[in-house]
């Protein structure tokens, strides 16, 4: 199975809807992109210092599910429309579990 | 419960050996810390262009089990002896699932 990490960091002028909005709009992508097999993802809780803003989780059978993933238009329209507006840095790792 | 997530960039002059040792250190973790619910990590599969180096997600049941693991000297050995030698860049974040 393919695990893929994406960290975000919103910013500063990222209000609470709009960050609302994106992490509704991660929730949403498993109805929409039957290659994922699961999904967790969440606001940082502000334990640490120096976090990211924002986490998400998304297992794949294999790389060809997450290439389909990352081509498919619910993903496409969510990066384009909910994420890009709000978004200062992104970090993001692949791996296999 | 509450999720875990670390990006890792190694420095250039990072060698296999110390990277395998890294991840050698994180998958001995959950035999260490008994707060450790559930880990995965491994190394980034090169499907993507600026991706981190090394993920790990590590599930503990409430913020305290995360705050023993930070403390918690299988974990300060881990940090100190085996990733903060090779290591360039971090990412993280903590939220609820």
């Amino acid at each position: 199975m393919l695990r893929h990490i994406v960290l975000l960091r919103w910013t500063p002028e990222a209000t609470t809807a709009q960050r609302r909005a994106a992490e509704a709009g991660f929730q949403a992508l498993p109805r929409a992109v039957e290659e994922i097999r699961a999904l967790s993802c969440g606001g940082d809780l502000g334990l640490t210092g120096g976090a990211h803003d924002f986490a998400a989780v998304l297992d794949f059978a294999d790389a060809d599910g997450w290439r389909a993933y990352q081509e498919h238009p619910a993903h496409r329209a969510l990066v384009a429309d909910l994420l890009k507006p709000i978004l200062a840095e992104r970090a993001t790792v692949q791996f296999d579990v």
